[in-house]
This record gives C-alpha cells, sequence and structure tokens, in this order.
C-alpha cells in the first residue's frame, strides 16, 4: 500500500492510498478519514460509496462528511467506483465501463477479468483498512450516492449481520427495471435476468430485507427521479415493515448539495447504529 | 446577469451566475449563497475571496461553508479570482495572469485592460449582488485564502467602516517581501514599489489597522508558509494593538482540508460581528 497523501482535517487525517488489487487486477485508489480517536484505538467505520463518474475523491472533497465523522469518532472510507488504468475495458457512455462499476461481479467479456467492484469493496478493501489501520471490523456501516447508494443497499442487504445501518442519498432503487440498470446488469452479468436479482434493492429488500435501520433521502427535484425508482423501493419498504426511514427532501436535486446538506443526519443516524452495538 | 445554475443547499439555494463585467471588460462568474432567511428579507453577507489558480468554485463546493452560513442566516459570495477569456492577457505560470489577479487593480500593460479584480470585487460585484439578492448591504464582512486571505485582509483595511469583520485562512501577509508578491505586484503595478504598499495587508496593519475584528488560521506544516510570512503580520497586529485572534493550527496544511475544518469558527466570527452592528 502507498500513501499518496495525508492531510489534516478536523482534528483527524484524510488520507489518499493506492494498493495493487488482485480483485480488480490493477492499482486501486481509496481515500481514508480516521478521527483523532483512532490514535487511542479503533474507531467504527462508515463507507461511502460514490455515484457514476466519481472517483475516491469526489465526495470526499464535496459531501462535508469529515466533520460529522469526527463529531462521532468515526472513520470513512471513500473506495473508487471502478477498476481503471489503459488495460481496463472501458466504454465511451459516462455509465459504463470505467467510473461505473455498479458494485457488481462482473460475469461477461470485457469486463470479468477486472470489474469484480462487489468483491473488492466487500473482502478485499475491507482487509486492507482492517489490516492497516486502527478501524473496528466489528462496527461498520455502509452509505452511498445514486449508484453508490443502490452499492450500499445492496451490500448491505446481501452481508446479513455485518453491518449496523444502512443509508442513501437519491441511491438507484430498482435497477433491474430501469435504464440505469439494465444496460450495465446486462453487460456486466450477461441477458439471464435471474442473476440480476441480488444486485437490485427493491428485489432485495421484498425478499431479505435489511437486518438494522436503513434511511433513505431523495430530493422531490432530483432530475433522475425516473431512473432512480424510488417509489418501487418505498413500497418494499413498507409492505416489509423493514425499520426504516424513507424521507423526499422538497426542493433538492442529485448533487452533492443534496448530499452535504443531509450528511450531518446520516452520520448521526449510523452513530447511533454503530454504538449501540456493543453498548 | 444569467442564471448558470441554482441547487438547493442546507435550505437555501447555491446558485452560479454570470454577467457582462465593466471593471474587467469580460463576462464574469460567480457563485452565491442564499440562506432560506432571503426568502424574508435582506440579509447579511460574507464575502469569500479564493486563492491561486481558483474560479468562483473550488470554495464553493470543497469549503463546506453553507452549512454554518444557513446556520447564521448570512449569504456568502464566491467571485473568480481573475478576468478570464481567449481575449484576455495570460501567462504559462500559474500564480501570473487568468486565475491569479491579487485583486489588484492593474495599470501595467498587457493587464491593465482586463485585470481589475480590486474594483470588480468592491464596486462593481457589489452593486450586482445587491441590487439582484435579498442582501443587506449594511452588513458586509469578508473572509478569504491564501491568495484570497491577502485580498480579504487589504480589501477590509481600505475601506474603513465597511466590513464588519474580517478573516483570512492561510494569507498571504507580506506579498511586498514575499515571491508570491513582488512577481505579480511588479508586473500589475510596475516597478515603483511605492504603488504596492496599499496591497499588502501587512503595511496597512502598520499604516491604518482595522476597524473590527480580526481572525486569521494558518497552519504550522503549512508548506508555503515562507511565502505566506505570518510573522510579519502577527507582529504588525501585535505591534498595532489590533482587536485580533492570530491562530497557528498545529499540524495543518494550505489544503481545503485545512480551511473546511476551520469554517464553522471564521461564519460563527463573522456572525457575531455582522449581528452586533444593528443590535
Amino acid at each position: 500500500m502507498e500513501t499518496l497523501s495525508e492531510n489534516a482535517c478536523f482534528g483527524g487525517v484524510q488520507g489518499v492510498y493506492s494498493h495493487a488489487s488482485t480483485a480488480c487486477a490493477c492499482d486501486m485508489t481509496f481515500g481514508l478519514f480516521l478521527p483523532a480517536e483512532a490514535q487511542d484505538g479503533p474507531v467504527p467505520v462508515l463507507w461511502y460509496l460514490s455515484g457514476l463518474t466519481c472517483t475516491h475523491e469526489n465526495a470526499m472533497v464535496k459531501a462535508g462528511a469529515q466533520c460529522w465523522a469526527a463529531e462521532h469518532g468515526i472513520a470513512l472510507v471513500f473506495p473508487d467506483t471502478s477498476p481503471r488504468g489503459d488495460a481496463v475495458a472501458d466504454d465511451e457512455a459516462f455509465d459504463l465501463g470505467q467510473g461505473a462499476g455498479f458494485y457488481v461481479n462482473a460475469t461477461q467479456a470485457p469486463w470479468a477479468p477486472h470489474f469484480q467492484m462487489y468483491d473488492y469493496i466487500t473482502r478485499e478493501l475491507s482487509t486492507v483498512i482492517f489490516n492497516n489501520f486502527a478501524i473496528d471490523e466489528t462496527r461498520e456501516s455502509i452509505t452511498g450516492h445514486s449508484m453508490g447508494g443502490h452499492g450500499a443497499l445492496t451490500i448491505a442487504m446481501t452481508h446479513p449481520g455485518r453491518f449496523a445501518s444502512v443509508s442513501a442519498f437519491s441511491p438507484i432503487c430498482h435497477p433491474t427495471k430501469s435504464d440505469w440498470g439494465r444496460k450495465q446488469l446486462s453487460a456486466y452479468l450477461g441477458t439471464d435476468e435471474s442473476k440480476w436479482a441480488e444486485y437490485d434493492a427493491t428485489l432485495l429488500m421484498q425478499d431479505k430485507g435489511f437486518d438494522g435501520p436503513v434511511l433513505i433521502d431523495m430530493g422531490t427535484t432530483d432530475q433522475f427521479l425516473d431512473l432512480l425508482m424510488p417509489e418501487a423501493l418505498a413500497k418494499a419498504m413498507a409492505t416489509r415493515r423493514q425499520q426504516a426511514i424513507f424521507r423526499m427532501q422538497p426542493g433538492y436535486d442529485h448533487s452533492y448539495f443534496f448530499v452535504s446538506t443531509f450528511m450531518e443526519d446520516h452520520i448521526a443516524f449510523h452513530a447511533e447504529a454503530l454504538y449501540g452495538l456493543n453498548t
């Protein structure tokens, strides 16, 4: 693992690191915020999965999350959204290939050799951060924005018992029925739609639910509402009687101005779940 | 004036606007955050002047300032740092020409026709925002980062009675004696150094001081300390018995991770001065 930068930030350290990834078969870069409390021992961690076109950097500089993570003594991990590099397959479209990994394990050419973001996040990068930093591996929560909200919800529901809580900002809620999903799932997983279900938050909510609290924020004037399909997830959560808070925020759009506005709430929500685990 | 974007943000609106500038003889773009309170009447305003290479956008997306401005009901203005465009003079160096206006009125070729940032900020953009938005022109404060900290301090001290308070993050403190200053002041103002004094915060502090509270934050591991020369300004403030808080923050550098960490303090500092004026 190589340290690319470390900056003092809200009493802690915002670092950027790279490492040779086995899952993605390329070098991967991630951001990690450690609060001051990490100097004294392991701290809980909140994963933040970013959206289409993002790298590890967008949320790290635009979401204003370190302020609240510092307040609650929680680490933040900002993974990249896909494998990268000249040797990695790509597509001209912004919503397929590099910057658009969709947090799946691809099975189809040309994507399969590198696009293993589900394993990368849930196994490989987890091990890297637990082995190299003062992070308490028994206290994880997960959040994300847009494609990353989809990633957070699907990863949380397919790892029962692992995450204390899950939240999402404007998540892609029902990718098997949306143009933000069908295109990518068919490219990465092939045309057999039965293989897509484990990567659809609405279907997972119908089938499994989440064994902890869920918080979703969505802007009422989000320009991508038709693609995000929040109504599908809202219905599935209510039908299941899932412990959850689902908020439509009046006048907000899909941008980081929206994300940063509600970041304080999300981190406080996760802190309550993370600190509640062992108390 | 043209609206380029408006996003809901912390209960208010983060807008980006452009207008034809007379002072700079080109189109200029600026960011403006209006808190929810502006829907009911004029609100106080805090100017944020950015540093070298920045546009109106950097602080708007990276400083985390809207959160605290919303809390205190204060507007934020994010001007650009120079005139821009193919017709505007430029230099290959990052620290001269476009992106590096230094908040002066240039008198020398090829800069004089467009590089009138001092007048642009203090007269023209002021008029634009007072005429077009619910901003109380009797309640202004000013801050900035690096080159923008220099701009904030020099503009505040050369407009006695106008600004309720001034603060700066890692400001260029003594440009007439630093390589961040001598190069630009000689290019923009010519080699007669007597013309430079009105753009040097340390010399202005020695000569005039500021008729209100001053707050300066500087990182002890700022990579540009030798160019910023905080010791010169600290000495001048103490010698003058200026009402001021001068903080060297341990372990912090020159980045927006530093700026965002102390933004809450700065906006609370300005809010106290702005609301104290008429109460």
